[in-house]
């Protein structure tokens, strides 16, 4: 095999799922959600099982990139259909670095990032958050980082593991940073729809002409497992992305991509996000208040669903094995810096029954 | 954009089913039916939307592991599951090769090759077929092919776009070629159950040690845009290709992972695929004998969907305009050698209807 099969580790994620299942754990590692997607994204799948089954243009069924076009008020013909945010982020890679590139991310980071950049030859340069009382991007460092080599900057917003939502102040510096150095931002916004603040800022709005927004299907309609994700260009450049997604899995599977198409605005016009919203805001209080009432440290999410917290002396392989429950060790976010002591993250994208058993075993553990 | 960009050249089949789209013309161009996919796979699926919804591990849904493995006489652990036959030779060739490395394949050969090649950083070999009255494999052509640098050699069996089959002399010698030089067989053989003469020899049964093995679901169920196919790895490696799967798409579609799963022991035990070549075989022979009553000279197809031709003086462009009808020209199957004068392929996988309105069309075109 090329030396590159190096690059093959489990994912922390697939890791700590499968520990679960193994030892009969409680599931807040991995972000996928307990509920079903809505009935209204099942029939329309249901409906095009049998009549759009072959392949589709690997730009996007033209139906779907104007639903999220529509949606997200961007032009149909720079939309490009993935497989998942995943493809998007991997078609993006191989559009926009090769050897020699450095790539700037913000650590703790999510994990596909790092292979996905070492896979087109690039290296990953991290730059760490502040951590006091929140979350904070720490933008001399981030200037910093920038070189000559510089092709990126690779951001989340809202941001996976930590929960942060960038304040306008820090999308503004941002974006002015990536203008000075002429560099393009990749913007991962696969948690657009959820948020528990003011809605997210998103970033193309601030640079259209250098900004790639992913987007997830997933991630909104709760499939996790459809792998129907997007990105929008800047404009004139989708085909040319797509001409490279269209190597790695041709196509997203065609009556998803139908059934999705039919969902976003319905979604949109039946407030399906607002709902997310509220039982997602529930589930992350209660998951909060257990954990501050043991006593522990925790850093209020502003969007997506995860929530940091700190519990120093615990071990989340020993924590899943004899704990029974599964979370996310601090230390896989962190490739160049050290993790702070004790960080770990908890998906609150279960059930609040989940939720509070997890909390009682996690009690009588610890 | 990075200088790689330049392989995202929409791909042959894209650009003409786009242009017979546009020019209504009956598109005997892109390998996909006509017909929808078996009425127990849409069941299958149907039942799995809203049970079978969220990520599953990247190496494939447990149940479709060992589906695919009781169908094919493998381990289970050593079936991936991919995002159709494009991602699993996306993830072999990452897997497989780098910069410097060669990769040796037979020419006319599938477009996909050559950029997943590059993409890798390696470079494509091209060893043309013979062809006579038929076509042939160049031994000793072959043979001369390889090099100290050579990492694998990628073959098709059914051949698209030849509908050649391997002879087990030929696949005898070419196993025995691999073996010598300690070579990695990837042998697409995504249109194993089509077949119009006696089964195609299987490569892994010669040399499990050394042969991936890539299949298809949407060939075989007639659901191209599922995006559900599979690797078989020689024992021991599943694992790490799927490691590297896992940062292409992450996983394939979850809930047609789970009716695929389903599927494939009902179409072994219900004579699917018998029924299949039966129907192929006559849209086969009817488009065979409509092009030699033109006074054309075919050549006879032993497997896939796919029949070649020589139409010299006509041009594919002009003909999906003018003529109606969309085809492949052989000039988009040839990278380093010449491709024969007035080669064409067809696909077959049309309705009987299509295609004899594409010979009607095409007689009044020439
Ligand atoms: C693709 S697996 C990771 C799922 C996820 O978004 C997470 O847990 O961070
Ligand atoms: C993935 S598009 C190509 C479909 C096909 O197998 C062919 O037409 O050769």
């Amino acid at each position: 095999l090329h030396p590159r099969i190096q690059l093959s580790k489990e994912s922390i994620f697939s890791h700590m799922s499968r520990l679960a299942v193994q030892h009969g754990a409680i599931n807040l590692g991995q972000g996928f959600p307990s509920n079903p997607p809505p009935a209204f994204l099942q029939e329309a799948a249901r409906r095009a099982i049998g009549t759009v089954d072959q392949y589709t243009p690997p730009i996007g069924l033209p139906r779907l990139r104007e639903a999220v076009a529509e949606d997200l008020g961007a032009a149909p013909e720079d939309v490009v259909i993935t497989a998942g945010g995943t493809e998007a982020l991997h078609a993006l890679a191989e559009s926009l670095y090769g050897p020699g590139d450095e790539v700037v991310m913000l650590e703790p980071y999510f994990d596909v990032y790092i292979p996905q950049a070492r896979i087109a030859g690039a290296e990953p340069v991290m730059v760490p958050m502040r951590l006091t009382d929140r979350w904070e991007v720490d933008l001399p460092a981030l200037e910093r980082a920038i070189t000559v080599r510089t092709q990126a900057l690779l951001l989340t917003n809202p941001y996976n593991p930590t929960g942060s939502v960038f304040s306008r102040t820090e999308a503004e510096q941002i974006v002015a940073l990536a203008r000075q150095h002429d560099l393009w931002i990749i913007s991962d916004e696969v948690y657009d729809e959820l948020y528990f603040g003011p809605p997210p800022i998103r970033l193309r709005e601030l640079a259209p002409e250098r900004v790639f927004t992913v987007g997830s299907a997933g991630k909104r309609l709760e499939a996790t497992g459809w792998r129907i994700g997007w990105i929008i260009t800047p404009p004139g450049l989708a085909p040319q992305v797509a001409g490279m997604r269209q190597w790695s899995s041709f196509c997203s599977a065609a009556p998803l991509q139908a059934a999705v198409a039919e969902a976003l605005p319905i979604a949109r016009r039946e407030g399906f996000y607002a709902q997310l919203r509220e039982s997602y805001g529930r589930r992350k209080d209660l998951l909060e208040q257990g954990l501050r009432a043991m006593g522990l440290q925790t850093f209020a999410p502003a969007g997506s669903y995860f929530l940091t917290a700190l519990l120093p002396e615990l071990d989340a392989e020993t924590l899943v094995r004899e704990g029974g429950v599964a979370i996310i060790p601090g230390s896989a976010f962190y490739l160049q810096n050290p993790a702070p002591r004790g960080l770990v993250r908890f998906a609150f994208c279960k059930t609040e029954a989940e939720i509070e058993q997890a909390l009682e075993r996690l009690e009588g553990y610890l």
